[in-house]
C-alpha cells in the first residue's frame, strides 16, 4: 500500500532512488510462454534515453543496462516473477549538496519531508525521474505479452511549448527527434526548446498514446472502468497534470448528437469520441489517450523559495537538466498504458460466461 | 477485482442495478467513534436528486430513502462495516423494452454485451447513473470522517454547454440551481439547457472539486500518487472524459518559471498551479480538481445504430432523461474525492517516523 | 483492509452485528450466467441453523430469511455484484446488559475494546457467530459457481468432545444430526453433549471438509499456495484453533518414504497424504482439510474474570447458548472452502499458456 | 495475484528460481527511520544455512551474500521500497537433468506442469526451498521494524522424527544445533537423523514460533483475524501441512471450563490457550504458534512414479539433500510471523479512535 506496486494480476513492483546503487522492479503475474529476453527491455529503456544530441535531452550519460534475474527459461517467461535491475553509474550526488537545505519549487522536496520526515536529498531520491526506468522495463514486458494477443501501442509528443504537431505518423514517432508524429514540426520544437534554454526556462507539452487491436470487453464496471485505470496510470507519472480519454475536455463543449459515436454494422463506429471505451469497457475501437505534461521545475533562472527551516531563500538549479519532460516521458506513458492493458486482458479472461 | 470495490483501507463495496430491487454499499475500514446516522447519508443523497423543478433534472421521482444496516452504535461508528441500502421504487422497465434489441450510441450496451455476453437491458443495469447512489452515500461517510480531521470539500458546476461560470462562491454552490458557483450564470445555463432540450439534444460541462484543510504529507510516491488516485476516482464516474489537477492542460503551454509555485515562509506558496499536490503528495495547499463531463448520450433526436444482430437501425431515446449530467454529477465527484482522501488519511497514519 | 472483504477476484464483503438490524454481504466477481436464486442461499443458511431439536443447537429461533438485492436477471448471475441481506428479528439485547461491564473469558470482549476503544456489548457485536451468515450465503454462491465446473464439496463433524466418528459417509453428513458422517456415532455425541450441559460446560470438536472434482493446477506458488489460502479461510472462522491439509500434524512423525504419494499412470496417486495440494497447487486429487474447534466459551459455570475497569469479578453466562460450535460451524467451513476454490478457479483461468 | 506478493501495507515481493542467476525481494511499506543495513539481512540468512557440520544440513555450500539496492540512507530506512538480491553461485543444474522427464513424488513437479504447462526442471525452479531466502530477508526487515516497537520473536524446532523437545529455552534455540530449545534433545535428534539417512529416508518435525511484547488490539475482525493471517503465512511455506494457534488441536478435546483463559487484573490472564489471540485480535499475551513439517520428499530410496508422458517409472533422488526441513525452516517461519506482525502493526495504527 505504499505505492510501489501497480496492477491487480499483472503486477509491477518498483524500487530505487536516483542516486542509490540501482533501480529495478519485479513483474508478478505474467503468463508463461511469452517470448522475452533482456534485449526487449533494453530496447525500451534506450528509447527512454534519447541521447541523440537532441537539445531537450539531459547530457547525463546514463547507460541504464538492464539485467533480468528470474522468470525466464530458454527465452520464454515461465509464469513466475520476472525481476530486472539497472545498476546506477556515475552518481554525482555532490552536485546536489548545494541544494540539500533548500526546497526546490515544483519538486517534491517539501512534500516528501512532510510525509516521511526524512529526505534523501541526492537528486530527488525516490521522486526522481529515474524511477520511470521500472515503468518502462515493466511496460516492455507487458507489451511483449500484449503482442501475443495482437495488441500494439504507439505514442508520440503531440505538443511542445504550445506548438501542436500534426498526427501524421504516430506509429513512427519513436524513431524521430522529440518522438514527433511528423518531421515537419521538429524545427519549430527545436527552436522553442533553444529559446527556453537561452532564457533559463523550461517547457510543457502534450503526449498522445494509442493502443490498436484491443478486443471489445476489457475493463470493469463502476470503479475499475478501463479509462479510470488509464487515468490512474498516466497521472501517476511525475509532471502529468491532466489526462483525457477520447474527446477529453472537448466533450464538455459538445452536444450529445455530436459526441455520440454511431454504431455501424461489423462492430464499427462512425467516429471515436469515446476513445475506445464506453461505460469503462473497451468497444474494439482504438484506445486514444492524452496527457498534459508540466514544464520541468528545475530551471536555471533564479526563483524564490524557503530553506528547510522556513527562511526565505533564492535558488537557481544548475544546467544539466532537460528543457522538457518530453520526449523522455513518451515511452513512460506508453509503458504505463501497456501495464493497464495487460492487467485487464488477464482480468477479463476469468469473466467468460459460465 | 471486478471493479465494485474502491479504496485500500477505507473501502467502499457497491452493488445494485438501475431496475433491480435496490442499490447500496458497504464501507469497511471507517475508524470508530465518528458521529454518523442515516440523516447524513440522506442529506447527501438528496443533493444528488436536485428535483427542484430544474430543467436539467430528470422527472423520475425517485425517493432514494437510505437505511443503514450495520456499523453504528449510539450515533457513532464502531469501526466495523457500515452497510447502507436504498430500495428502488417505481421501476418502469417497460419503458426500456423497446430498446432491448438496440445498442444505444454513447451508452455501454454494446460493451457490456461484449464483456459479459449477458445484458440486463432495463435502463442500463449496472452501467446506469443510479449506481452513483453508492458513491454519494459512501462519500458522505468519508466526509463525516474527514470533518473530524478538519477537512472540508466543496464542488460546483464550472461550465455548462460551453458557458463558464465565475468561481465566486464554490462553497455555496450546492445550494444554487445547477450547483452554480455564482447566481449570475444560472439564467444563461437555463437558456442553454432549454435550447438543447428543444432540439432533442444534450449538453456537456465541467465540474470543479476543492478540498480544504488537507494536511501536507498525504499520498504515496510512484504509483499511488494522490493525484493519480483522484484521476482514477473521478474518471471512474460515467460520462467523465478528462481530469485535471491544478493547472491541468494549461500546464502544457506554460514555462517552468510560470508554473512553479514559489514557497513562502510558514508553509505557504505564492500560487497553486500544483493543485495542492507535488510529487503525488499533498503540500497543505487546497486540492483543486476539474473533470470534463460529456453530454448525456440519451437524446431524443434520431441516431444511427445497429441492433444486437448487427443490422443497421435508428433509435430515438424517449424524453424522461436529463439534458446534462450536470448538476447531478457534482455531489458524485465530491463524494469520490472524499473517499480518496479518507483512504489516504488512514494510509498516512501508519507512516509516521519510527 | 479492515478484514471484512475476502478473496482476490471472487470477493465477499461481509457486514452486520449480532444485535443490529441485519447482516449480509456482497459477492463481487462472480461470472455471469450461473443459475442462482434466493432459494440456493436459503437452503445453505437453513443448514447453518440445525433447529432439529438437537441438544447442541441454540433455541434462539432466528428465521434468517435471505433477500437478494442485485446481480441476478432471469434466474442467472449477470456478472455484477450480488448483494444479500438477512434482517435480524427478536434481538433480545436486554439479555446482555448484565454483561456489559464484564469481559467474558474466551470471547473477544477484551480484545475489541483494546482495538477499537469502543464495544457494542450486545451479544458480541461483530465478533458474534451470527457474522457467519455472510460466509454461508457467500459460500453458497461460490458453490453454485463451482457446480458449473464439476466441483462438489462435502463436510462433516469428525469428532466431538474427544469422540471421533468413522468417515463412513461424509457426503450425507449434512442430513444427519450433528452433521455426523456415520449415524452410529450420534448417540455417543448426544450423551457427551448432555453431560457437558449438565455440568454447565461446553465441548470442542473437529470438522472435516472435502472438495471433489477439483482440477489440477489451481493455486499459486509461494505466498498464495492453495493450502495457505485454505488455512487462512478456515482459521478466520471464530473458534478454530488449528488447520490441517491432508496428513496434517501426522506428517511431523512420518518418514519421507511413508509420506510421499506415489504417482500412478492416468494422473492418479497411490495415496493422498498431500490432501490434494503439492507445492501449493492442486494435483487433481480430493482436497482434504481438518479444523480444530475450541469449546464454546459461554459457559454456565462460574468463571473468574475482570470488569472493564480491571477489577476482579466472577461471571456465569446464561443458558441460551450452544454446547458446541459443532455442528453449526460445519456449513461455515464448507462455505469458506468454496470461496477459496471459486477465487482460485478464476485466478487460474488467466494463467493459461500464451 | 500470482502469489509472489505478501502483505497489505508492509508488503514483500519475492522473486527467483533455484537455479537462475539469483533470488531476492522488495519490501514496500516499511516506515522511515528504522535502523537497517545489509548485515541485518545477512545475519538472518546465515541462520537459514546452518552449515555447522550438522548432519541434517545440505552440503551445498551456498554463500547467499545479500546486497541491498534501495530504500536506505545513512543507515536507516527512508520509507521507500527496500530491494535486496542474493546472487546464486555454483548452479549444478546438470545434477537435475537426469530427473527432467520424471515427476518426483511429494514435489511440485506434476502440479507446476499442470498449472503452467511449462516447467523449469532445474532443482524445482520456483518451488524450490531456495525461494525462502526472500522470506528470511524480508522477515529480517520486519523484525528490525518490530524491534523499534518492543516486539521480539523466538523460534525453535519442537519435535523431529517424533521426538519432542522440552521447551526449556526457546529464546536461545537459534544458537543450538537443530535450533533445539534444549541441548539435551540434540543427541536423540542426531541419532534419528543418522538412522533415517542410513535408510535413505527423511524425517518430519514440528516448529514453534513465539512473539513477545505484542500489544493488545492487533488483527482485524472477521476475515483478517490475526490467527488467520498467521495460518496463511506459515502454511505458505513449502512442507508445512498443519498450523496451530495456542491450544491448537488439543482444543478439540477440551471443555470450555478448561480452555477459557481467565482474565486477571492488570491485563493478565491465568493461562494462554488462546495463544495470544481472541476473536482474531491480540490480547497482549505471547503469541504461540506451531507448524507441522512433512518429511523432505527427496529420498535416496527408490520410489514409484511416472514420467511426463504418464508411463510408470522408478526414481531415487541423489544424495545432496537434507534429511529434514528442520532446522532450516525455523528461521523461515519466524520471518513469516514477523511479516504478519509488521503488517498488522501498521494496519492498526490507522484504527485509533477519532
Amino acid at each position: 500500500m505504499s505505492g510501489s506496486i501497480f496492477g491487480r494480476i499483472f503486477r509491477l513492483t518498483s524500487y530505487g532512488e536516483s542516486h542509490g546503487p540501482g533501480l529495478g522492479g519485479v513483474v508478478d503475474g505474467c503468463p508463461p510462454g511469452i517470448p522475452l529476453d533482456e534485449s526487449v527491455l533494453q530496447t525500451a529503456l534506450d528509447k527512454r534515453r534519447p541521447g541523440s544530441g537532441n537539445i531537450a535531452s539531459s547530457p547525463r550519460g546514463e547507460a541504464d543496462a538492464v539485467t533480468i534475474y528470474s522468470g525466464l527459461f530458454e527465452g520464454r517467461t515461465t509464469g513466475t516473477p520476472i525481476a530486472f535491475h539497472v545498476a546506477s553509474a556515475g552518481q554525482r550526488s555532490a552536485d546536489y549538496d548545494a541544494l540539500k537545505d533548500l526546497y526546490r519549487p515544483g519538486h517534491a522536496d517539501f512534500t516528501f519531508d512532510a510525509k516521511f520526515g526524512f529526505r534523501d536529498h541526492r537528486g530527488g531520491g525516490r521522486s526522481s525521474g529515474r524511477e520511470t526506468i521500472s515503468r518502462v522495463a515493466g511496460g516492455a514486458i507487458a507489451e511483449a505479452f500484449l503482442a501475443t494477443r495482437g495488441i500494439s501501442l504507439h505514442a508520440c509528443a503531440a505538443a511542445l511549448g504550445g506548438i501542436t504537431a500534426p498526427l501524421t505518423d504516430v506509429a513512427g514517432a519513436l524513431n524521430r527527434d522529440f518522438f514527433a508524429p511528423d518531421e515537419a514540426v521538429v524545427p519549430a520544437w527545436e527552436e522553442a526548446a533553444r529559446e527556453a534554454k537561452s532564457r533559463g526556462d523550461t517547457l510543457g507539452g502534450l503526449v498522445r498514446v494509442e493502443a490498436l487491436g484491443v478486443p471489445a470487453g476489457l475493463g470493469e464496471p463502476v470503479f475499475d472502468k478501463l479509462d479510470a485505470l488509464f487515468a490512474h496510470a498516466l497521472m501517476s507519472v511525475g509532471a502529468v497534470k491532466g489526462v483525457e480519454v477520447g474527446s477529453g475536455f472537448k466533450a464538455a463543449r459538445m452536444l450529445g448528437s455530436e459526441h455520440n459515436d454511431a454504431l455501424l454494422p461489423g462492430g464499427r463506429f462512425a467516429s471515436n469520441n469515446a476513445g475506445g471505451v464506453l461505460g469503462g469497457i473497451t468497444s474494439g475501437q482504438d484506445i486514444l489517450l492524452h496527457a498534459a505534461v508540466k514544464p520541468i521545475p528545475s530551471i536555471a533562472r533564479e526563483q524564490k523559495t524557503v530553506d528547510i527551516e522556513g527562511n526565505p531563500a533564492t535558488i537557481a538549479v544548475g544546467g544539466r537538466h532537460d528543457i522538457c519532460a518530453i520526449p523522455r516521458i513518451v515511452p513512460v506513458l506508453k509503458g504505463m498504458t501497456a501495464l493497464v492493458l495487460a492487467d485487464m486482458i488477464l482480468q477479463q479472461r476469468r469473466m467468460e460466461r459460465a
